[in-house]
């Protein structure tokens, strides 16, 4: 999917909702555990009454991996239900390099035909150049993400020409080089929405990927103001405050409204973007 | 595997030879091709030639999953058919946190068994921690990698009490305060071997995981003498340079002469350390 369609996705449905099939057997209905794949059938019924709300889906490959060759049936089948014109991101946060790395981008562009694939930036551009030769393909790069030991190292100081800057800002300022804001993405938690107005001005063309909203406690309003740009310019995830809205027969209603929910705050917030 | 048993498996085999298993369909022999898996096929040739020799495998886990769930049967084939005794890694450098991390690890150390885990440090200590709640089993951190854009990040100045020390000193310097020898290792690359010696300061009891010697052009007696600590430390792979050493219907006879090739080298080698 090219940025235009991306924009215009947005445009025409007034969010910028990303909702992440974060999908775990342990929490779905149960009356979905005697159904031959209740992974699948899960995602199926969360796409149908949500796919006029979102823009994007983000399957969580961890999910899908734990249950072997069976979930990537799952996963597989779950992308293929997946509308045109709804972008698809799968979070692997790979990262490898040389062949391995060019066999990640198969994986996720070839094998499973994802739109984009998040990638860590530790090994550096051998690691992300593979996704960024594919046509109409993203590489979305961790920036700053939202949990508490992002501090560990994201936030480290790193000295550039005497003075000093996170290493957030340096993974941004390198990797930005390596692509353009028509194939590139970055990560940035919203539990951080000071830093996006930081990463915003590093990147002000480029789209950012804000997990955290919700369950994890980041604010929308806070996160969007801080993040918007002409475009739009942001997607922003929530997995389990849609997924496991209900758990009962009614799972699926429940998490349409959810979604609407959150639908109706960024048609708000939108206005002063789009 | 617990250290103590990894140690008896080097003095008995004299070698600390690891196999990387990066099994590529287009580089394995024509006539393997016919067969219902030939990924398996390879890699059951390969294990069984070459098990005497080495003391680990290392599949790495892009050439598997390119292939779909197909890939991933062929994986588990694999690892259910290295014999006991012999240390497996996930060469997976997988990365995330809460649930994420958490299912990565069932994956790797339940769904299929390994005994270790290659881990990306960037997200911190959230996206290690679930790894180490195992018994006996091992998270093999990114530290300094053997590719040239590891100088990307990996070594750029962070800065530390007014001081100024490279990104993976930093990340070996606090991931090891997660763990013990007993469940963590670091990958240093053998390309860079001056840095061997440094990190042997940092982590004198730690294993140290070695890519890059043969192909990627590390040399073994410069890295074996930077690196070795009383209990030898080092696990060193080889990939390509054993895998494909012939590509005909005697590939697995080339093989194990690669492999021996490079366990007598080891073998010298070790007299100094046990």
């Amino acid at each position: 999917m090219t940025k235009e369609e991306l924009v215009n996705q947005i445009r025409k449905k007034r969010s910028y909702l990303c909702i992440g099939l974060d999908t775990d057997i342990d929490k779905i209905p149960k009356h979905l555990l005697d159904l031959e794949d209740p992974i699948f059938e899960f995602n199926k019924a969360i796409i149908e009454a949500t796919h006029d709300l979102c823009v994007a889906y983000k399957p969580n490959i961890a999910f899908y991996e734990c249950m072997g060759a069976k979930g990537w049936d799952s996963l597989q089948k779950t992308v293929a239900h997946i509308p045109d014109g709804i972008f698809t991101i799968a979070d692997a946060k790979r990262g490898d390099i040389g062949n391995s790395s060019k066999y990640y981008a198969q994986t996720f562009f070839e094998t499973y035909d994802f739109d984009s694939v998040t990638l860590a930036p530790y090994m550096g551009r051998d690691s992300i150049d593979p996704f960024l030769s594919y046509n109409n393909k993203w590489a979305i790069i961790l920036g700053v993400t939202s949990n508490e030991s992002a501090a560990d190292f994201q936030l480290s100081e790193v000295n550039k020409n005497g003075a000093g800057r996170p290493l957030y800002k340096e993974v941004i300022e390198k990797a930005k080089t390596w692509g353009t804001d028509q194939n590139t993405m970055f990560v940035t938690g919203a539990t951080r929405p000071e830093l996006l107005k930081e990463i915003r001005e590093i990147v002000p063309h480029h789209f950012l990927l804000v997990p955290g909203v919700g369950s994890q406690g980041g604010d929308l309003t806070e996160v969007s103001e801080a993040g918007f740009n002409s475009e739009c310019g942001l997607l922003v995830n929530s997995s389990r405050a849609i997924l496991y809205a209900g758990n009962g027969e009614d799972f699926a209603e429940k998490a349409r409204e959810a979604a609407r929910g959150v639908q109706h705050q960024m048609d708000g917030l939108l206005s002063s973007s789009l």
